[in-house]
């Protein structure tokens, strides 16, 4: 009898000595945790945010984890609940780039959610067991979604909650030292609480979905623990996951190389927070805003040229600071006319901002699938009859011109004096790149919060 | 513009009359929730119960509301989520008989544990108005259920989880008196949350998808209230519910006679803890246990005559109690050897005793599609040649033949001195008869409970 995939993940979770994990892969890991502390910071203050903390708060257990960037404590499943909602609301976490998964949002936040809970029992859980644990979970919740890309995000599930919610419960088992069977069942709660839909993209019912798998990942593995069984085959049976949440699936990426490659060296992220198929077209823009005295009175027309997956994704009519971050007009104007695509630049104001309107309307898409999705081409014609270009072959925070790890730890501190000034951003980067040495995991959010006043 | 299928849900919940909803449906409604009870009974002790409450009594909240048959106090989120689970653990609830949904279980616990909160707060909830939220929600999720049947629960959505969370929040906002913008918004947090996967039935896991239908049903009217705003067409959007989580969508069920006719009126309730389809062969074999003193070692050969979908989902091998919920030979043998199909007749034990499996290794199932689903034939061959046959054109609980008042309190009275014998089933029974007299609903589940010792 041939094994499962659940059960052949069960077993790489359980099993897999951490030594196997390439350092690459583990600095690779740091970064991802680094860069989603960075997108919390940014979004940490977001009215969904807010929303969410109301109700929970007074829903709380024992107020034992912190949550990134502000002053609650709350008990390790609602922290790790709005810790994945807080990383990914803005969509300025990191991308999976074979999927679109952001996975460290779902991710991450239940495995130092889990750690808070060890360290209050007195059993720490060491930086380097959570980076094995955060390397595996990446793992198989990116490999479940290659399986079932592109048909599984273009049918209108938002792969990052319904892959999320594995990696989740995969690295809590690993952290808990379950063994496969219990793994195996931590899988399969997992697969039945997979859930979340693209057409809440660009609302705030969206942060429920990296919110959820977080949290339903952590408790998979706790009512595994704790004995709740689950079938053999929930991944792949004939009524699991793979069938009814994918019209196709391509079972070769499920467990090719499994061990010896990792998805977290396909892990991008970003310098601007928005689509990742917008970052080229920013950069082409910043470009062009650096080398010319650009006076937006003087465009006459703006052509993007990108791939259709550029014009499928962004190119549309938006109204509101959330949507724009899917919005290529309101992308090229803000670059072109302050210099800046940042979070401040993501806000409904300067999406009604006349004078951003007027040069997004003077935006014209051309699609040109020679071009690939991580590059772009911009082309200003101004009313005088001179022509400026840019042609960005790699945006910045592509695999081909990855952003170096001082441009994450800026990235970090830029958004932390946005909305939580007060954290001590070089007391907390040093910890993140030292989490391989931590006797204790849990510090890292410990010193990623605000103390509470 | 047409109102999109949310909005009009919306204002449904919103903005009905509850003078409207005819006094068979309120009769309906106090039906379904001591059904409920019953079932919960039967559930409380149950080892996926245990494993549920042995994580989430350590991470719950202010400890205010209470568990059916349990001394337990939980915050009323995880009340929700556990006393839905309970409910449905079984599979001895109500089913609404076109989609298959078990729509009380992710419904009514939401609306009690809501119901606790506000007593709390000394603005208790009418048992009236209870009644309305619940055939409210009760109608939307069982429409959308009509709107995908049966492709949705085909392909493999445990149809309970999916469309109960819709219940659960259009129920709970107008407990709450959300207006229509913020139901609808409710409804969006309801459709990203929807999931749960058939993969699961017969296993522990299955229960995490009526509990989470409740409590994410609950959550996504308290996000609503608290201002976590949705997309306007999360149901039937080109990446919403509809088009997502199933591949054909009926439209008219959606909307047609919404306010005249209730859905609550098509909802049966179960005399035998097991798949409905067994039902019918489970009369006739317990009528012919009653009419003939049968001697199992003397039967040679038993015939089930029945719908082809009985085969479909029952016709199989099993070995533990909880499998064998949708198991016709042992079904078929516990009758017939037994007189009996209750709690005690779906065990591990009976499942694997000799004579019981040795009986049951004699049925045979013939298809028959001119046999109504809600019918059966039985036919034994005994080993001098003689042949007796029962066939039961209307099972016992169907909607030809709906239980009693009598026998769903007699179902309640036996589940609760099964597992929980301190309850005072008499007091129960005639506060949940009284429901639409009480000033303060949430009596109810304070009596269905133990008391703390």
């Amino acid at each position: 009898m041939t094994e499962t995939i659940t059960r052949i993940y069960a077993r790489f979770a359980a099993e897999t000595d951490g030594a196997v994990i390439p350092t690459s892969v583990r600095h690779d890991a740091r970064r991802a945790i680094l860069n989603n502390l960075a997108a919390a910071y940014g979004g940490c203050r977001d009215a969904a945010a807010d929303a969410m903390l109301a109700v929970i708060v007074p829903l709380s257990g024992p107020p034992i984890a912190p949550v990134v960037g502000r002053t609650e404590m709350l008990d390790y499943t609602h922290a790790a609940w709005i810790n994945a909602a807080i990383a990914n609301v803005l969509d300025f976490d990191d991308t999976h780039l074979p999927t679109v998964i952001h996975p460290t949002s779902p991710i991450a936040p239940a495995l130092f959610a889990y750690a808070e809970k060890r360290a209050r029992e007195g059993r720490p859980v060491t930086g380097s067991d959570l980076i094995d644990a955060f390397a595996i979970g990446v793992d198989i919740a990116c490999r479940i979604g290659n399986a079932i890309s592109p048909g599984h995000y273009d049918r209108g599930w938002h792969i990052t909650g319904t892959c999320g919610v594995f990696g989740a419960a995969a690295g809590v088992s690993r952290l808990m030292g379950l063994d496969a069977d219990r793994t195996a069942w931590a899988l399969a709660n997992a697969a039945t609480q997979a859930g979340g839909l693209v057409e809440t993209l660009g609302f705030h019912s969206k942060s429920l979905n990296p919110a959820n798998a977080a949290r339903n990942g952590l408790l998979s593995a706790l009512l595994a623990e704790a004995g709740l069984s689950g079938p053999p085959a929930p991944i792949e049976g004939v009524r699991g996951f793979l069938r009814v949440l994918s019209d196709k699936t391509d079972p070769a990426p499920l467990t090719q190389g499994l061990g010896e490659t990792w998805e977290l060296s396909k892990n991008a992220l970003k310098p601007y927070p928005c689509g990742v198929v917008l970052h080229p077209v920013i950069d082409a823009c910043l470009d062009l805003h650096a080398r010319h005295a650009l006076d937006p009175a003087t465009v006459a027309r703006i052509t993007v040229r990108g791939n259709s997956l550029l014009k499928a994704r962004a190119d549309r009519q938006v109204s509101t600071g959330r949507e724009a971050q899917v919005c290529l007009s309101h992308s090229v104007a803000v670059a072109l006319a302050l210099g800046r695509a940042g979070v401040t630049e993501y806000t409904d104001a300067l999406v009604n901002d006349p004078a951003i309107r007027a040069l997004g309307d003077k935006v014209a898409m051309q699609v040109d699938d020679s071009v690939p999705v991580e590059a772009a081409g911009v082309a200003i014609a101004l009313s005088d009859g001179r022509s400026l270009e840019a042609y960005v072959p790699h945006a910045r925070g592509s695999l081909g011109r990855p952003l170096t790890d001082a441009e994450i730890e800026e990235k970090l501190r830029t958004l932390a004096s946005l909305n939580a000034p007060a954290i001590d951003t070089e007391r907390l980067v040093a910890t993140v790149w030292s989490l391989d040495d931590l006797a204790d995991a849990s510090l890292v959010f410990r010193q990623a919060a605000l103390p509470k006043i």
